[in-house]
């Protein structure tokens, strides 16, 4: 496999495609389009894993997302800033939507990615022990957020209802979670 | 939040940007621009968890993923074909990318979604047993994999490096694995 070529075929402000020209393994030309959010650091979004320790609950919330039309069961999660680190990213990101502030951080993904047959968007997970009371005033007028604290026996709940909208890395660590009780 | 219109703004053959209007919670009007393969059924694809029960290992495969320009650690997985169970396209997926067969399966997650801020694709995991001996003779050209097959301590070893390009779902259950030894 080569790549040849790459460029950008669309110009929009958040997301683009992007069409790559490549040689597959038989030395045939083909052709990739994927979406992009166009950064050359990875990764473009940190996803918080918030524990809280106090109420030895998981933290989620449910916030309707426009692409889905409706309202899903997700992490804490956002882009990071230029020059921002995972961490400063997470714990700004779990203060505006949740109101909990990080008083550990426990695990740091690397940069992995979201679905690389259709984007090269990467996350990283960030694990950690948060506090405070879920207080939602810190929205965007975008955001439209619910808080859930999520016990192992309500994750087991959670986990077996099919009518629900879930977040695919929110679903599996819930998952590990409602077997379990840990995330980690 | 209230969605006014969607419509699609490329018009590529796999995947293209769509563009909606809707309403924030302000009730001012904004738009959201995300990508989409278009598919009015859910799931788009299905990703196998294989796991082989005569060696007790997890499978996963090495491919050449063009968004990425790099070989990714991932499970494997496709788009689920008009009409097709889930099942029936794993079981498929899973022959074609890694020469096994399914033996039993165990679990199917309802769909998921893969990154709700940038797309609507969503997912099924498909927890499998499988036997058979790895083959990659029914790869399709633009396919470059290599099927490894992990134990418990090749988890430890995977999930502590920094510098492998890991799939967001396999890198979450590829995390259980190596701590607990289980998928499920």
């Amino acid at each position: 496999m080569k790549i040849c070529s790459t460029k950008k075929i669309t110009d929009y402000t958040y997301l683009n495609l992007v069409s790559t020209q490549y040689k597959d393994r038989n030395e045939t030309d083909k052709n990739w389009i994927y979406a992009s959010r166009g950064n050359t650091d990875r990764p473009d979004a940190v996803v918080v894993v918030p524990y809280h320790t106090k109420e030895g609950k998981l933290v989620l919330i449910k916030e309707f997302r426009v692409p889905l039309a409706g309202v899903q069961y997700g992490f804490p999660a956002g882009l990071v800033d230029a020059g921002e680190s995972i961490a400063k990213a997470g714990e700004r990101e779990l203060y505006e939507e949740t109101g909990l502030s990080v008083s550990k951080v426990l695990r740091e993904s690397p940069p992995i990615f979201s679905s690389s047959g259709m984007t090269d968007e990467s996350i990283s997970l960030l694990y950690v022990e948060c506090n405070g009371v879920p207080c939602t005033d810190h929205n965007q007028g975008s955001e439209q957020i619910e808080v859930i604290l999520v016990s192992k026996q309500d994750a087991m709940e959670l986990i077996a209802r099919t009518d629900l909208l879930f977040d695919v890395k929110t679903w599996i660590v819930l998952d590990r979670f409602a077997a379990t009780g840990q995330v980690l």
